[in-house]
């Protein structure tokens, strides 16, 4: 039950290998990945790296991990993305909307009038768009795999300075 | 800037005083209580004791207290509920829909078929009902102090058995 090397070159998620490319926070325990259909712009994930379904399946260092670096990337994500607020989320076992069988953090950047009901980003973070419901999220184009690159990259950057910043 | 007693006999939440009576779970940082109007039974708060506003503003001790209680009441309420799943959440500032300004962690049991659509919950959660948009939550009547503190006493009850546990 060890947890995995820290310079793995990938990660699961649920059935999904996640290439490092595609992350931008890596500890024994946790790691942060941008994401292939985000609902909004710098809506990522926090994950622990065990492959666990459910919150209460975690040990207490899984847990405080996971939200210790939950609260680094909503530092960072509110910052980039000028966020007025955030919305956090754990869609615990698939009667909760749970999609990927992994224990995932969401952190979803907030601003005023991103939805027309501020609610209608359940919706949409379930699967339905625009926020009619019952629309699948194939609407939601999944991005390449260089733009999702591309934004790992500036995250590990702003992190990087938040390092530097004794964080 | 030190976490009130222990002992203490209200608690903050925002600018609501929590009796002692509503509470179920304390901790140097931490307090779990009960829902004047929950949106299904057995929904369910965690806060931090200081008065806080936003997710990123806790120090990493509250954080970690926070989460931990966290999957403690968790554990509780998906075993007294018969949950099939949790929806955990955090709506991180009034532009994510929090409407108490104070960080509060939502545990709220999920079922199968316990919303129309799955994610209606989070409409509901907002002070939507039935899941028509735009009904005030005044729909949902508060509970007696009777009731709350009921709950709250099976609630403690409980989580004692986890603590002789050994949890």
């Amino acid at each position: 039950m060890a947890a995995a090397s820290a310079i793995a070159k990938t990660f699961h998620f649920g059935p999904i290998i996640i290439p490092l490319s595609q992350t931008f926070l890596v500890t024994k325990l946790s790691y942060a990945l941008v994401n292939l259909k985000p609902i909004r712009p710098g809506h990522v994930l926090v994950a622990p790296r065990r492959k666990t379904l459910r919150f209460n399946d975690l040990t207490q260092e899984e847990v405080t991990d996971l939200f210790l670096q939950g609260q680094r990337v909503s530092k960072v994500i509110e910052k980039l993305f000028k966020a007025e607020g955030l919305t956090l989320c754990i869609q615990d076992g698939p009667k909760a909307g749970q999609t990927v069988p992994h224990v995932h953090l969401h952190v979803i950047p907030r601003h005023q009038g991103d939805f027309p009901n501020n609610d209608d980003i359940y919706s949409v973070l379930e699967g339905n768009v625009n926020p009619a419901p019952h629309i699948d999220n194939d609407q939601i184009n999944p991005r390449s795999n260089e733009e999702m690159a591309a934004e790992a990259v500036l995250l590990r950057s702003e992190l990087g300075h938040w390092n530097q910043g004794g964080d």
